[in-house]
């Protein structure tokens, strides 16, 4: 039996281009004498289709790409994921689902059974569990057939599985000898390393069955799916894995696997650099855009988006814009040019004094009397944020915002004003893995200019300022932030882990406090376990201080 | 059998406050010699501490404080909700749990079975449903505690159930005489006339046992809770109901129930006033802010929006900003003196002429050859925005957007410009409704400026313009979005409601393009079936056009 992993990038509710690209790898695959050709979870409708799922014409349009898909396959059987409806009288109106395509017709169809809801993840506030399971019988095997957390939940292999039931045991105990899962899992660093091999070749050791696993791939807003479609074989081996951040039609025959060659391994700051380019370009792809703009301060927030945009978009899609003020070194605007030069990009110099000059003077009577403060700095950002958004309206291009995770988590960033934009790039991205990215891009020479790296880190909102004049020094911020926003670690543990209790008391006030700012952030690419964004769901009002 | 219902306002996260007045209220219903004092679903922690629930320090605090409540329930018992850890060795670590409390003991715990996870619910994400139901027998009766949605999934009263099980008929089924049910059940507007009491009063005439309903009052982020705690006696006749809106302590004798004077029943558009005003109200001081800013127009909105805000937090904790611009008109800047004078606050006048000449001036080079446009449009509105947040900045001012939902809905405003500030009031009523709004504001006398209501709206960012250029009539925009984002209706559904094809298709494309300004948006206050913000979840990027 020759299968083919599917592994493809999808657009949510874009029926026919979605329909389009199905049987474009079908007639590959059939090509290839394929038997099998496995789509990954709601590829007929994209992943995650969110409040789509609640408009019942939405679900009719699958329904009519799922038929129109069907009636392309013949001389070939396909495992295609869509949306079915709940037939029942009562539950959520609709199943995550696989159909089984033989000549045709949809032979039978297999409903996902645990349905995760936790970090990004609803299922539950779209869709019925499955109530009943079973095996398909094709070419003498007897298929398995599974939806991605439905392998998620072996009680040897997690330390606390999350549900009751777990399907693959179940399917097992119905006869599988092959087990399919289709999946759209997103990217985060490490995840399919340590965690998905692991569980597949614990899964097949286990059963002594093959495991199939075909995932998505591309970006979808902030969520990045890796692809790595992977074949393990009955004793547990690697057989065949796909491409990363790539569509991909990857051919195993069941009966005789050869051991492929495997696609080099990524280091994790490789992965998470290609999970940043690729989500990017799917972001401003998918929402129509051609060209973003990126303000330039000469730090290397600011330095490391542009080049990514450069990798993703091709440097005649990036313009770069410098805003200089009174307080702008020169050694910022240097930095900055040579950036520009440096990923031979146009860039353009807009001074913000005068602009900022007129505030000061039409706020004069409100301001009298009273210091040079936040509010002087913040207006300052949106000046630049103003001059950004000015020229997207102007010329249409994606506004990338710069700030990375640090930041973003206690605040240190202006609404409005370095938040303002379509794409918070780097928003998941530590400070100190900013430093990595810049490292990585300068691997064979420099692209992110050497001092924008070795600097101090400052905002240059008013003279002599320092990101550490108020916050600590970032590896010790970040491992702070990771172990209470990612870890969901308490004070205690924080402070046992040797951080002062003083700084980490600080700090988780801090992010606390500056939710609200998170609340209308622009969306970012997840690259963590744990992005701020629509994994993490947290209270504005609250009193709550650990 | 005394009862005392304690419709309590809780502050998410603050233990201390939270155990303060739920003793107060404990102390409160003894001197009036009640039996059983009942409080409202997750009353220690306050209702929805989303993913604090993930962070096990905050559940330790929370039995912390439960221990602390139960030491001071003697001489009369308590039902209090809670955060109960899941003793399982699978599944979600928390449920959403009743405390039986009886002589400074938690004598018994019940869990919640139907877990709400649509709409603005994520009660999946969180919680164990309960695994065993049982009943408490207290005074000779039989008690059925059941927590929110465990009342809300009777077969003969909903069209279809949500869920498979019924915890209430399960409960009778028990031997329950008495059905207490605890809740934390957002407002929207009819939804306790038309669906909570009917169902109450369906669900005591079906089992014919009383109900007794306590729900949370008050307002946390976007939602606003209503009270409204009622009692149904074993007929189906309605026994007593708490205020709308307020804190209350409602005592009922179970054995001797005498109809109480139900409180003056609320039109639907004194209920939106209502909870307007509370929820601005509790945004305000639980985010421990004083005074709000607010940008007056001379249009119905920022009109309505600094009434509402008067009317909320009183006349010297309101400033109103006029910020004309060379196209405003003079009757727009005399519109906004006049309401600033009726209302009774401060405003200023701050022409932003001068700012918008120098950004023009600044931007000559970008700008050259290319005609006025939205560029210039948005422009004024960022600095309208600007000029806010510095004062916000400055003074330590709450900043409340002024738009409305319709607006919202299609994009017709302006990111970082009009749509900055921290609480968007008004951004869940439809225009239809602000202008009622207006009306009933003014229902003893003119408080809205009559020419603010009679004249046609214009966001006056460029000579002679008019909403209406560029919408449909207001009524009919908001039915075309009534039945689209809240009824969930089709494109050919709406169509033959009687609206056309052209505009329906029109607005439709713009609702769905225009998710990203959405999901910049601040909060705001839901007071319609369906909000926009936490309760519809959109994808960005997709290409779904119906």
């Amino acid at each position: 039996m020759k299968i083919a992993l599917a592994q493809i990038n999808q657009t949510v509710g874009d029926f026919q281009k979605n329909v389009e690209k199905i049987c474009l790898f079908i007639n590959r695959a059939r090509d290839q004498n394929v038997n099998l050709i496995v789509f990954p979870e709601l590829a007929v409708t994209g992943y995650p289709p969110k409040d789509f799922l609640d408009n019942p014409s939405f679900v009719d349009g699958n329904l009519k790409a799922l038929e129109k898909i069907a009636s392309s396959v013949s001389g070939i059987s396909a495992i295609v994921g869509f949306v079915d409806k709940n037939k029942r009288p009562q539950g959520k109106l609709v199943h995550n689902a696989a159909a089984f395509i033989q000549d045709k017709k949809i032979v039978s169809v297999s409903h996902k059974s645990l349905l995760p809801t936790y970090d990004v993840f609803d299922e539950c506030r779209y869709f019925e569990p499955a109530h009943a399971i079973s095996t398909v019988k094709f070419m003498g095997y007897t298929l398995g057939i599974s939806i991605c957390e439905d392998i998620w939940n072996d009680e040897e292999f997690w330390m606390r599985p999350l549900y009751e039931k777990d399907p693959i045991e179940d399917l097992i105990s119905k006869g599988a000898d092959v087990i399919i899962n289709i999946s759209s899992s997103p990217f985060a660093v490490g995840k399919h390393d340590k965690i998905r091999l692991r569980m597949l070749i614990h899964d097949a050791i286990k059963y002594k069955v093959p495991f199939v696993y075909v995932n998505q791939v591309g970006g979808n807003d902030d969520l990045v799916f890796d692809g790595n479609s992977t074949v393990i074989n009955s004793e547990g081996k690697l057989i065949a894995q796909a491409a990363a951040f790539e569509e991909d039609l990857m051919v195993v025959d069941i009966e005789n696997p050869t051991i492929q060659a495997q696609p080099k391994a990524h280091t994790h700051i490789e992965s998470v650099h290609k999970a940043l380019i690729m989500g990017l370009r799917d972001y401003v792809t998918k929402c129509c855009f051609k060209k973003v703009i990126v303000g330039l301060s000469g730090g290397i927030d600011s330095a490391v988006t542009a080049a990514l945009a450069v990798e993703s978009l091709g440097r005649d899609n990036v313009i770069g814009i410098l805003m200089p003020s009174q307080f702008s070194s020169r050694g910022s605007i240097d930095d900055a040019v040579k950036l520009a030069q440096n990923v031979g990009i146009t860039y353009k110099v807009i001074p913000i004094k005068d602009i900022f000059e007129t505030y000061q003077h039409t706020l004069k009577q409100e301001f009298k009397g009273r210091p040079f403060d936040i509010a002087e700095e913040n207006l300052q950002a949106r000046i630049r944020g103003n001059i950004l958004m000015a020229l997207s309206n102007k010329y249409g291009y994606l506004v990338l915002t710069t700030g990375n995770k640090s930041e973003l988590a206690v605040g240190y960033c202006t609404l409005y004003g370095d938040m303002s934009g379509g794409l918070a790039l780097i928003s998941d991205v530590p400070k100190t893995m900013v430093y990595e990215l810049a490292r990585y891009i300068n691997r064979e020479g420099e692209i992110i200019p050497q001092n924008s790296i070795d600097k101090p880190p400052s905002a240059e909102l008013k003279p002599n300022q320092f990101d550490q004049d108020i916050l600590p020094p970032y590896d010790i911020l970040d491992g702070i932030l990771k172990a209470y926003v990612e870890d969901a670690k308490s004070i205690s543990e924080i402070i046992s882990m040797g951080f002062d209790e003083k700084i980490v008391r600080e700090i988780i006030k801090k992010v606390n406090r500056n939710e609200y700012k998170r609340r209308q952030a622009a969306p970012g690419i997840k690259v963590t376990s744990k992005a701020f964004g629509s994994g993490r769901r947290m209270p504005i009002a609250h009193n709550y201080m650990c």
